[in-house]
């Protein structure tokens, strides 16, 4: 299975601009011309209208690659409707790596305690992990968000933390798995323990084992333990 | 203080493109030539070339406010480069509105625990909420995640988690609340407990509380108890 390599993010910016239907386009050309990649959009927030003179505004986040920040910023400086542009740290930097933990309120709730303090330990040590929930109930919601889980910037192991889970969510997770993303499990009922990585009993347990499989201050080498159960 | 409006996303698609310098924008020509505006855009992952006919690919997720699925689709077919696009769920829908919890990993464990428990009811009941954490030390790094909260898709509420915390965490405080984003603050050493809009003692209570705070499904309202201690 690869392992998800880390997208190498050079500059990250804070641009607002006019809302227009060629903003983000006239955006993208700019950093195209200027010979990087536009990796990440995040839109913050939309401005109103101030008074009758002006148009709307959008606030967004960026995330260039292959390019230096001068010839950057000297570029976004042609775009039409650009209100502001400044620096900032690249979401990577401040976040890191993700570990997502999706299933029933009290055991996500032990995944995560477990977890955190886990992340806490390697973020002392200079690591970046951050620690992500969502409390969900049913095959359809759980399959929905284990499948967005291949789509989540930075998310780089899964946690699944219930009593039953199978049918879509065993398809669901051999998909995410096939994207590179591993996944571990709570032992449970249902088919989903035959179609992750590991099978992890005590919920503080799975959280840990889950942090120290992403952090490169640990020397857990998940591949190594595939298919065991604990 | 302004409310964070909800982004109305209509369309979120997967598309996977030649990985060139004209990739990004020509996508972004297509969809505003189709009446959208492009609001997300996230690199899941790059794809190397296989054999030597062909070129290294890019895989986006994309969410497009604006325009329909069928008129964006057909719009996207013209673009050159263009491997693959399918429709998926928004990120907003799957994973929804989120609280984040950053401090020390002790506290950020116990705080997560009372959000996650309470976002369970309330998901139960329809919403979306999820609760991300970052367990981290440090005058500087909590400033620096503190003010990058503001630029995160779906962050509607922050709380610190820590037993001291001030100087530029503070005025990084007041620029997030300066944003819509409100705060809730364990009851601390510091300066921050003066530059929050709640301060609460007991951790599983501020998770509950931030939880119940940005929750449509909760009669909570935050600006009711602004200034308040508990």
């Amino acid at each position: 299975m690869p392992r998800r390599p880390n997208l190498t993010v050079t500059v990250a910016l804070h641009v607002v601009l006019d809302d227009g239907a060629s903003a983000v386009p006239d955006l993208a050309d700019a950093i195209g011309k200027a010979g990087g990649r536009l990796r990440t959009l995040s839109t913050v927030r939309r401005l109103e209208p101030e008074g009758e003179t002006t148009s709307p505004g959008v606030e967004l986040e960026i995330e260039v690659e292959g390019v230096e920040e001068e010839a950057l910023i000297e570029s976004l400086g042609s775009v039409a409707g650009l209100r502001a542009q400044r620096l900032t740290r690249s979401m990577d930097r401040v976040f890191g790596k993700r570990v997502i933990v999706v299933g029933g309120g009290a055991q996500v709730a032990q995944v995560a305690l477990g977890a955190v303090s886990e992340a806490d330990r390697h973020n002392l040590r200079g690591e970046r992990i951050s620690v992500d929930t969502i409390a969900l109930v049913g095959e359809e919601n759980i399959a929905a968000a284990v499948r967005a889980v291949a789509d989540l910037p930075r998310a780089r192991l899964l946690v699944l933390a219930g009593s039953i889970m199978g049918g879509d969510i065993s398809r669901a997770a051999r998909e995410l798995r096939a994207h590179g993303i591993p996944i571990i499990a709570l032992n449970m009922a249902g088919s989903i323990t035959k179609n992750v990585d590991l099978v992890v009993s005590d919920p503080v347990q799975a959280g840990t084992m889950a942090v120290m499989a992403i952090a490169d201050t640990a020397t857990f080498d998940l591949s190594r333990q595939r298919g065991r159960r604990f």
